[in-house]
């Protein structure tokens, strides 16, 4: 291992000789090894135990509109591959009040997240000019989409939906295009509960309340 | 209304005269106003449909270990109040890899989402010295922890329970004593999932999953 990842173990993590070491590749692979050699800008390590093949990619796709602050972007790309997204997508929200976003800075806040939780799947980042190219692109998924007027929350569900698209607007909330898009195809709409939620909240609340309808069923 | 909140108002806010504003107090009274008068350094609103009481003060309280980064404590402050907790407490856990925090930022961060929620309710913030302080403070509470090697999730919850009071570990996890504490005190494990969330992770989807848990008892 060299570059920047090699800088990372030697400095930040400060792993020495002898120390066990994890290696994801983000493609469902992780490898177990242990450090050889190290030094600022290369680490040898021999595998140990093998590599694993991680088969459960995760189902869950989650889409937010475009905000305003990076940071709070990076918040939810973070926080959605701590909690095991397959993809994400940002839409420019007819709401948004920014327009742009830097994907290079996501995609590198999302390798961080999966290193730093062990999780052998990188999810796939996306970002579309509207709602309506976003929805027509995965015709196939199932769309739950958080709204704070709708009428039951997720609690309710018979079953996770097959395929599931999680959908969060952004800063303004949906806009009435937007939401009849999401009737037209006939989208689910819930409620994460009475608070006004900002958009890095909502995503995580709608991702964490999507793990506990599943774990209702599995267990 | 004076000083800092009247220059945000008119300079972040841009409020202008014969604007609607919405007052909160923090202890759950919330007024509407409309701007009569607005400069650099004052506001002056007119009430119009008097106040209202919320007496729906949130009954959660949420306690986490203190962490290194500042603003992952300050993220826990912020979405803890948006999702509405009654009481946020920090402990010096036995793996806290650091020991101080900032209670003056956190306060004002508190104050912050307090207001861009609409919420009435401010919660309290305290500190302890140790986990066992803590439990010991609170002793009448029923004590629910999250743990990534407990064996059932939230989901299997027969009821909400009384006085819930919801915990997460600092970085390093909980130490053997502590483990040890909370099984005197006959605490209830539970699962967030497989994946090793970091602390605020945890702490939000702790409170999420709660509030999901209550809303299928309350529909």
């Amino acid at each position: 291992m060299r570059g920047r990842e090699a800088a990372h173990a030697s400095k930040v993590l400060r792993y020495c000789k002898g120390d066990p070491i994890f290696i994801v590749d983000g493609k469902g692979n992780r490898f177990e090894g242990k450090i050889h050699d190290i030094a600022k800008n290369y680490v040898r390590a021999r595998m140990v135990g093998g590599a694993t093949q991680d088969e459960n990619r995760p189902g869950i796709r989650l889409a937010a509109g475009i905000i305003k602050k990076q940071n709070r972007l990076e918040f939810i790309v973070e926080k959605a591959v701590e909690l095991g997204v397959r993809e994400m997508i940002f839409f420019r929200g007819e709401n948004s009040v920014k327009q742009k976003l830097r994907l290079d800075r996501l995609r590198s806040i999302a390798i961080s997240a999966m290193k730093q939780s062990l999780r052998a799947w990188l999810p796939e980042l996306h970002v579309f000019d509207s709602l309506e190219k976003a929805v027509t692109h995965y015709s196939t998924c199932n769309f739950i989409v958080a709204r704070q007027s709708a009428d039951h929350p997720f609690a309710t569900a018979k079953k996770p939906p097959h395929e599931p698209f999680l959908f969060v607007g952004p800063e303004g909330g949906f806009s009435k295009n937007e939401l009849s898009t999401f009737q037209r195809i006939e989208a689910d709409f819930i409620s994460l509960g009475e608070s006004r939620l900002r958009t890095e909240t909502a995503a995580l609340a709608i991702l964490a309340q999507f793990h506990f309808c599943c774990a209702r069923f599995t267990k």
